[in-house]
């Protein structure tokens, strides 16, 4: 299920819909996206280009911190890249880890076939007081 | 300037070229790029996305740890987003901090118009044997 | 349980002893510390400080990373703090993430009274072939 | 030159003055120390412990950030080692990066002999409106 102001707040996300990427669940601090990957993914290596994969990330990192009604913005990131990916699918899922009225932290799992780990993010976000509405979705 | 087998390296590099990127010096330990925002970099609250800017961080980050000839795989990246975007052009800049045979560790600098900070970026590579020719570069 | 060699490689870690850090389970990739908060743990806003909460967190990532037998260093480290702590016990757990012939990730995480979680830490290592034994251990 | 607040706060710290970290200038927003190394900053391979080098950093990051007169806590550090240290001194220097009424943040070098790079550190702090002197200070 996706909450109907992240629904709306996805649909506004011009980058994520360049780079292809997929929301399947959002709500209560947590999301759930998918990348099917192609040529345009790819780094010149021939594998899953790095940015391609934060983006996925991050995608599931906006939507699980906004799902509480009020806008957050992304402070830091920290990203590990365990292992590469060659195609595919991967999906990203965040989960909430910490909240209070001004910060909150999420902990973001990145995963090809089977299930692999292909890379663990950690981003924090400042909660304002603004609520989506207020900016228009 | 930007070395011969880099350019190569960018031209083969899909996703930079997807999200629009521009290589404007690569070499020697160190890389710059510009990125000249439009509509497919915004997010839903209409600032520039934190991954339009990580993709340009990461781009000159690649080209400044390939630079010296063999493999460098991104280990671990962090960044924090200091002030909003709303447009214009970004440039980034990557500086390489320390080398040693097996990682490398470089600071990106992400800037928008009068060389405002926008994001600050640090990250870790692991340098392959394997030479850019030997992967068909 | 604690594997020899980590025990013996616990008992030459000067600092961690000056931190006052007790090990409680090593090998296999994980470890689990505690330390019991005193008045050389504060910081002068009369919290727990961050770097002994960092000490806590670093103990159980070198043990973790160095139970394979082969010596470990850190690379990177990324570090989120949720929460204060204000006395009590800390307890961390380091657990591996990705594991290679070159490099290994971790996270750790750690908590105070009732679970709460305190720190969520991510760290990476650089493994040499070199063993623990040739070192001395 | 070190401000008379931040006197204040470093004589309070208590878990600095356990690692032994000298403060050498601290206010407006940068702060200077060092840490002449001894035994209890060893880790088991005898090289500077990790964990001591994130301290003298952390101690740099707090004391600038307090600079202002408010509150300051730590939210997210990334630490990058980068070189081994083995003995001697090692220098630490905060110094701003970014900063508004909510959010700052912290680029932290550490040095050891010959200024050669030993850790690069990056940090954020949340603001509180709380001044120095209502903590007690």
């Amino acid at each position: 299920m996706i909450q109907d102001d992240l629904a709306r707040f996805f649909e506004k996300d011009r980058f994520a819909a360049h780079v292809g990427i997929e929301l399947l669940q959002a709500g209560d601090g947590r999301a759930r996206a998918r990348l099917v990957l192609d040529e345009r993914h790819r780094n010149a290596a021939g594998v899953t280009h790095g940015a391609a994969i934060f983006s996925l990330a991050d995608l599931v990192f906006a939507m699980a911190s906004n799902s509480h009604g009020t806008v957050a913005l992304g402070v830091n990131v920290s990203v590990s890249f365990l292992r590469a990916s060659r195609g595919g699918v991967l999906h990203a899922e965040a989960r909430e880890v910490a909240i209070n009225p001004k910060l909150a932290t999420y902990e973001i799992r990145v995963t090809g076939e089977d299930q692999t780990l292909i890379a663990l993010f950690q981003g924090t976000v400042y909660r304002k007081r603004e609520t989506l509405e207020e900016i228009g979705i």
